[in-house]
């Protein structure tokens, strides 16, 4: 009788234990633990590791960390959506470059032109209208364009492990920031409703705007010029620009998260730095060292290994990488 | 007996009532009537002005709306006092303007070279540290430093009325920012502890930072070159920067306020804007229109007239300025 109220006792307490598990799309391995150990160490009153609430600052990158990037990043996709859009007003577009390989389908010949035909592509869809408006362009794209693998939102092809991080972090008193290289006025529009981060907790990259007088409305225009790049040695500006403090944990994927993550981890007491590895070709994309777009170089992962950055396997780690799977 | 019971029971309401006044420091009057009837309006459930508590979001400006700005500002006395302490490592400042006027405390000489003086003693004192290092000595500074007239902490010379409205508005669901043409991070290191407003929600001028390592440590440069002038048309792009969102409610003093205050009321629904005028030399300061800091000029106040926007009067409206008043 003894050993069947034991054995009830352990089945009932693991029952429990499943059913409050607050990362239920991970499996039990390395990263899991490495990120329930952290956050009990600096939650813990009396703990030498504890953090005050305030300071449990967390920032994620936000392409290939929290949402897919390929084939390639979804603003691009939104940018080449919005040229033909836009291409009737152009007639012009039909023999400029980039715009004419763009309208031809062939993104490969458009992007040839570099950083140049990006900042073009960039001024041609992004600037000219009012915040007011551009969040509106955002929000009606966003509502219903379709990821050409998944067949749909782009705002489903986001990482269930991550939206669940993301939760039980701010369950523990944590505020959660993304910190994206992706413009910062292309995330507000659906951070909140998709990840819990409201339009204050969105760092990103931007272009200049300017304040004025429209019809008597008082609006701001958005100017085809560059403010903020917030991407590898921005993210820590843009995170002291926006946030005021250190992070004590930050979640990247890439070369352009470097950066992040050292800073994160440069100040006192316990930190976390995790780099998520997009090693499932079958669920989702493998892709590292070789790709132009979310590089994961040799360079990162023997960085990684030295300062004792854990690396997420999208395959081992994750039990479940979208919500609308299986 | 029935009468008793009444008195008894209208004595007890109006004490409880009493009790419970969130703005004691306020006199009864259009000022805390136009506060009260606001909140309670955007805060009703079912009532056609209802505001969702994410998108109540507050603006404060800081220098001569939250706390004092005469006889100049707070971040100005900090810079002298710093050229001060610097003196002795910087012989050539004995006969090089501005430095040489400063050094022999005549303050208005050495402003007498306009913007190039200002920015020439904030790139001596403000930059070529770590952020770190910065918020260090402003920290430091404000914990010892004294305000020549009331002979207090800088962080005494706040307005009890309008920390009790902070506070009144987070209590019912806004997030409140300050948007100060101070800088940045010369506020964030005490705002916190004194408004209640912690680092993330502070936008104000900022110089450039660069990321980089020293002695093996992450840290971001403070470099001798402005970033961002967060005063008159730059407060709406501050807001939009940092905040994502149109405030429902905006809170100045002065002519750098008044874009911040129409590009407030330029959003649908129910808006609260309300300028701090100061007009009691007996327990503060008055100035206004004449007056080159905090400037309040005749064409402000007709555009408050004109837009409805609320005059505070500190002499009538304010049972009491400082904590520290009997």
């Amino acid at each position: 009788m003894r050993q069947v109220i034991a054995t009830l006792a352990l089945l009932l307490g693991a029952a429990y234990a499943s059913a409050q598990d607050p990362l239920p799309s991970w499996n039990d391995g390395p990263a899991k633990q490495a990120i329930v150990s952290f956050v009990e160490k600096v939650t813990k009153d009396g703990s030498p590791d504890f953090v005050p609430p305030p300071e449990r600052i967390a920032t994620f990158d936000n392409d290939g960390t929290l949402w897919c990037e390929q084939p390639m990043y979804f603003q691009l996709f939104f940018a080449l959506d919005r040229v033909k859009t836009l291409a009737p007003q152009h007639p012009e577009w039909k023999t400029k470059e980039p715009f004419a390989s763009l309208l031809k389908g062939d993104v490969k010949g458009a992007l040839a032109g570099g950083e140049h035909a990006i900042l073009e592509i960039i001024v041609a869809t992004h600037a000219g209208m009012t915040t007011a408006e551009f969040e509106k362009i955002v929000a009606d794209w966003i509502a219903t364009a379709k990821h050409p693998k998944f067949k749909r939102p782009y705002t489903e092809c986001i990482y269930q492990p991550m939206v669940e991080l993301l939760a039980y972090l701010r369950a523990n008193g944590f505020k959660t920031f993304i910190v994206s290289g992706g413009g910062i006025e292309f995330m507000r529009p659906w951070t909140e409703k998709v990840y819990g981060v409201p339009p204050e907790q969105v760092v990103g990259s931007s272009i200049k705007t300017k304040y004025e007088m429209r019809g008597g409305k008082p609006v701001l225009m958005r100017l085809p010029e560059m403010n903020f790049i917030d991407d590898k040695a921005g993210k820590p500006v843009g995170i002291n620009e926006h946030i005021g403090r250190r992070p004590i944990a930050a979640f990247g994927n890439s070369d352009g998260d470097q950066q992040m993550l050292e800073y994160t981890q440069g100040g006192d007491g316990a930190r976390l730095m995790m780099l998520v590895h997009h090693d499932d070709a079958a669920r989702e994309f493998a892709y590292g060292a070789e790709s132009k777009i979310g590089t994961f170089s040799d360079a990162l992962m023997a960085e990684a290994k030295k300062s004792g950055w854990t690396v997420i396997s999208m395959k081992d780690d994750w039990k479940k990488i979208f919500a609308f799977e299986n």
